[in-house]
């Protein structure tokens, strides 16, 4: 059974043009013009290649090869964050189409319904959602946000029926993706088995201090909130570097008000984000900042207000698909290593109704969301040639 | 010759509903229709006080008592920054008009003209300059950006006329303004004669990492700019402080790119605003700021570029006035103190073509560019006089 990597590069190639961003990259938010336009084509792909397509109540695109049973899914999003790249959600979807297509060429019909997957959103860059496609398809979306509603309805898709987009009947999902940092590149691994997917806690941090004018008032006299944030963005930075890996720990987001070149800042927002594959490791992790931040708000005699955004426990992949990964890279005479994922993936979603595991390739650089993400020719081929082996092993 | 303690209030009262802003204190932005009327109530009560009132060509207004020789004026600016409070600019516009009215009520016809002076603008809190009238008054603007010239055109200004504003013939400047710090009400003394204006220079730092996936890089791995922004700002506040009074060093302004909670900072924006007495020392502190910043960035493999956005010299006061609010104070009864100004003030430029002097009065809890700017009743009164009798040694 042979996977045609020139096909695969040229459906990554066409799909990267949908949506391109003109400050670089490509732009599909969920329901926009491009991410129709990128779905349409899929589709066509899909239909092309011998699948019978549909799609369910929050628009995730299926494309489905009957068979008795459960089925078995791969596939990936669709969707890309601003400026993104050419492969994270599309490598997924282009490679398992391309495979299950080699795979019905080449075995015919499966003895499991087989099927390719374009999830409609997982990167949370238009709304404030995320795992908007996989949450639907888990059945745990309990209320529609009003101004998704509108961009669904524009979409035809009628906002009060997310509940059909439930599904019971799958058992196991794989996804191939690149791995969005640089281990595998910096230790010469061409492909990894995903045991885990890190827990993530979003904390918001709000400071506050006196906004003070900035010529007439002597430094022992200030309450200054962002040199007090600024002490606590460091101990950040430091905690998850004394714990070592894979803790990491990232203010992302901060904000200084009134924000004015000469007034010392009254009140800083920021934001923590808190990874480790182990959750007591994680909330360890998580204990140790909110207690050193409280410990520089009081020095300094500000006031300090942590509030939880979001927490996501870890999720470890299904050990039966871990070793189906495992058995398929050996016949593919490949030597893979594990590894944890550091980046959230709709596999943490799925597995709360089906088995799920992931396989991961190199990012050149380890560069990802931006247009310089990219994956080495062979290792795509690679890791879509051993992605079609383990859909045969638990397909037909 | 009595001042009435109950007229600054009411006008100070009346004053400061002209631009109620609704999220709390005043805002009179330059050219605005708050501006306009505010400038109309002054200069009716010009007019009550027996002046002859003009604007000019930026819209400074002028009230005039006829005299010989170059003139001796006071007053200050009449607009506010977003929020602002009863006070700043509107003590020296309210208590030179009372100071004036009471003279002339009391004495007559001064031997020299008396002039009580509306500035337009000194805060720069419309458009991107400030000190906007005294600059027109100093005949030091050469070009009009064309957003103000637009305002100015609604206020049937002419902004091809700027350079009429000029005046060449001003003998003093004096003005009385609030501290806007505490430094006169935590040592119990009611009146400060200014001695000189702090330097002040405003620094843009910009700091360039690499933005990185938060959950797959690892802690070693990254070049944050937000962590290496942080410690240079905990720098700019350490070496502020180990130099002492009057050093100060405020960083006001920040902004971390992309700003995604789950995205690794891979530029910071950072102002700092740097200040003293001296122009050696400023110079010092800005020098062991850069110096510092440098040594972090170089540690981190972090880019930094530092951009000059304003520099100004610190200004002395002239001694004649000085000798003269000291007697004026003296004369009323009142032990004065001298003190730096940390915060600028329309006399810096005037006294490029003039002799200028200041007086404060205590800010209560040092509040300053807020609803909460306040200032003791006495104390209004007390500078009020200080201020019209010094005005009688000059004009007299």
């Amino acid at each position: 059974m042979g996977i045609d990597p020139t096909l695969l590069e040229q459906r990554l190639d066409e799909l990267y043009t949908i949506g391109a961003d003109p400050g670089g990259g490509a732009y599909r938010p969920l329901y926009s013009s491009a991410w129709a336009t990128a779905i349409e084509r899929v589709e066509r792909w899909l239909t092309e290649a011998g699948l019978e397509t549909h799609r369910d109540a929050v628009g995730n695109l299926w494309g489905r090869a009957a068979g008795n049973g459960k089925s078995i899914v791969t596939g990936s999003h669709i969707d890309t964050v601003r400026h993104g790249g050419r492969l994270d959600g599309a490598l997924g979807i282009v490679a398992g189409l391309t495979a299950v297509e080699a795979l019905l060429k080449a075995k015919g019909t499966p003895k499991r319904p087989l099927e390719v997957v374009a999830i409609c959103e997982e990167e949370g860059s238009r709304f404030r959602t995320n795992f908007w496609g996989s949450r639907a398809i888990t059945g745990s979306i309990d209320s529609v946000d009003p101004e998704i509603a509108a961009a669904m309805r524009e979409r035809g898709l009628d906002p009060t029926k997310v509940a059909n987009a439930a599904r019971e009947d799958i058992d196991t999902f794989v996804e191939l993706h690149i791995e969005q940092g640089a281990v595998l590149e910096s230790s010469g691994t061409p492909l990894a088995i995903v045991s885990a997917i890190v827990g993530t806690a979003h904390l918001e941090l709000t400071v506050t201090g006196r906004a003070d004018h900035a010529g007439t008032t002597p430094m022992e006299s200030r309450r200054d909130a962002l040199t007090g944030a600024a002490a606590m963005i460091q101990a950040v930075e430091s905690i998850a570097r004394s714990l070592g890996k894979p803790a990491v720990a990232t203010v992302g987001k901060v904000r200084a008000e009134p924000d004015q070149i000469n007034v010392v800042p009254g009140r800083v927002i920021f934001t923590i984000d808190v990874r480790h594959s182990d959750l007591g490791a994680r909330r360890a992790l998580e204990e140790r900042i909110r207690s050193l931040c409280a410990t520089i708000a009081s020095e300094r005699g500000l006031g300090l207000d942590i509030r939880m955004l979001q927490e996501r426990p870890p999720v470890p992949m299904h050990s039966d698909v871990r070793a189906v990964l495992t058995r398929a890279a050996k016949d593919c005479g490949v030597q893979a290593v594990e590894m944890v994922s550091g980046a959230g993936h709709d596999a943490q979603i799925l597995a709360a109704r089906c088995k799920v595991g992931m396989l991961f390739v190199p990012s050149i650089g380890g560069r990802s969301h931006c247009p310089e993400e990219a994956t080495k020719r062979e290792h795509v081929e690679l890791g879509t040639k051993v992605l079609a082996k383990a859909l045969e092993l638990l397909a037909y």
